[in-house]
């Protein structure tokens, strides 16, 4: 582990344990476990998975100063809409400082990379890892520490385990912000499309929504609260049945701003306009919203500077430094433009 | 040269001259020149032009079969927007196929890369290089090659020079195809806010727009003819000025999604509608163009299948494969959506 030194899950690691003495405890040659430590293909999946198993039990730890490419892998959840191109150009800037190139991948929707993502990695030995609204598992995390590959979280999908160093963005807030902007300009029937409830962010966001109703002493309407999954298309969908609800909502909160141009879309449908008919928040800012008719209020999620931060941590620990703090969150901030106002009624 | 075997500039390259060889001619030693033709960047600037030179004077070739790093260099000309997504996608889609990883570098608007970026691609031994809207400098071309590191042009800048391999879309029917749309649906007064004319793709669309008019026997008025950069603000600069115009224009072709984007803003800014007031036609029809209200009639541009065409050239020439074809033009299409109707005047 990065930050918590010591012994890691309750066996105690065997100070320095060699290549040499895993290859005698397995039976098999030093040559063959160094291509498993290096994430070679050409070893049989018993044997591989016998060496990876001491690997583990013996607490190996491959040596600081190994030399490694002046590669940054960056895994995304997917690639898609304007999300990536923001913790991108975060994580370039830094990059760029220390001489690094952009080991991209996309997980084409999952949370969680396969074993050949992980056994690139290895062979690869980059100086890190951004892990973007996905991460590994802890047998991955684990295997990468063990060949000294550290790894940030940017928007982690869920509560780090393992302590695994993180960034993200203040979600609970963000949703709470949001909300409460609508309750100042009058709104009291106020719906909410969330995010994917399984995500952390998602989840917080929802929360954050939830406390300044309450903190407005305004019941929660279960009728006004859907469940989206981050997609243009939720917005869409769910707005399309609130809009013909017998008392519809005045104000929308979204999940982020992806939702949030579902939402123009169905109120465009219903022949109704923003923001006369419906309020409508976003969330991230990301660069089109401004361009979005009416420009869309929203809250500003600093994706290019977590990215960087990340990238910094990254760098730190791969010369042996140590975090000040394994997780950072980040301020987001509400940024009011032109698709809120009072309501009508 | 890739696909033009023979001679190439005049000097016969010596068959098989070696690094050794080389070595003797600067007066240097072998791991001298072996570092320049590995980009590593310890050798003094001086010794470096002077192997460079002899490299490229000798007609100096790394042997084939040396061993690479399963990457793919991406190198675009700016990573903003919806474009770099798509293409992205496209190029993964390939290197997924083949096991290769991304390794992305954005030029901040720049389109060539500068020498780090070189050095960092001899350093890394990519299979090759996809560069998308950008190219290297026919200097670093003849650097890369010497190396064995092959390079498809995406989207090129301009007229492929040395017979650099390159995948392109058809603008200039792009162009005739908006504008003749628009013809069709009777307007006579169409503008055209350009893309930028120091490039290729930005230049044959206004041609294909000129050729349309012509075809249909309507004169251009230069009043209604606008330089752009294919940015979101052309379009939106260009057309507050056209629609304050003693006459102004029915319609505008634009030279891409954004700038559609930058005229949809400005004819809400006047209080305007689309299609009833203007009729705008995009061009490229990334994701976004479907979500506008209206949604945009635009010019689809195959970006995703033009960059794994790129790539599979790439793996092609890689492993020492002769391309039918150095250069391959997919073809546009016409995508109807809600931004264009008949002229109401």
């Amino acid at each position: 582990m990065v930050s918590s030194p010591g012994p890691d899950h309750g066996t105690a690691a065997k100070a320095g344990i060699t290549i040499a003495q895993i290859a005698a405890l397995a039976g098999v040659s030093a040559a063959t476990v160094s291509k498993v430590v290096n994430g070679h293909a050409e070893v049989a999946a018993d044997t591989r998975a016998l060496v990876e198993g001491l690997l583990r039990e013996q607490g190996y730890r491959r040596q600081k100063k190994v030399s490694r490419s002046p590669l940054v892998e960056v895994v995304f959840h997917e690639l898609a809409g304007a999300y990536p191109i923001e913790v991108i150009n975060g994580v370039e800037r830094v990059a760029g400082e220390h001489g690094l190139t952009i080991a991209l991948t996309g997980l084409h929707g999952r949370h969680t990379p396969g074993r050949s993502w992980v056994d690139g990695v290895l062979t690869r030995r980059p100086v890190g890892v951004v892990a973007v609204f996905s991460g590994p598992t802890p047998a991955q995390y684990e295997q990468l520490q063990s060949r000294d590959v550290p790894v940030v979280l940017v928007d982690p999908t869920g509560e780090p385990h393992h302590g695994v160093p993180s960034v993200s963005a203040e979600n609970w807030s963000g949703g709470l912000a949001a909300t409460r902007h609508l309750l100042e300009l009058g709104h009291r029937r106020i719906a909410v499309v969330t995010g994917a409830l399984t995500m952390l962010s998602g989840r917080a966001r929802l929360d954050g929504y939830r406390a300044a109703m309450d903190a407005a002493g305004v019941p929660v309407d279960p009728d006004l609260v859907r469940e989206g999954h981050f997609q243009i298309v939720d917005g869409l969908v769910h707005t399309r049945e609130l809009l013909r609800l017998p008392d519809p909502p005045t104000a929308v909160v979204t999940g982020n701003d992806g939702e949030a141009l579902g939402v123009y879309q169905a109120v465009h449908e219903a022949g109704l306009r923003i923001p006369e008919d419906l309020s409508v928040v976003g969330f991230d800012d990301l660069p089109p919203a401004q361009w979005m008719i009416p420009a869309l209020t929203t809250i500003r999620q600093p994706l290019d500077e977590m990215a960087a931060t990340a990238t910094a941590m990254l760098v730190d620990l791969a010369q042996g430094g140590r975090l000040p703090h394994r997780r950072r969150i980040l301020p987001t901030e509400l940024v009011v433009r032109a698709s809120t106002a009072p309501p009508r009624r």
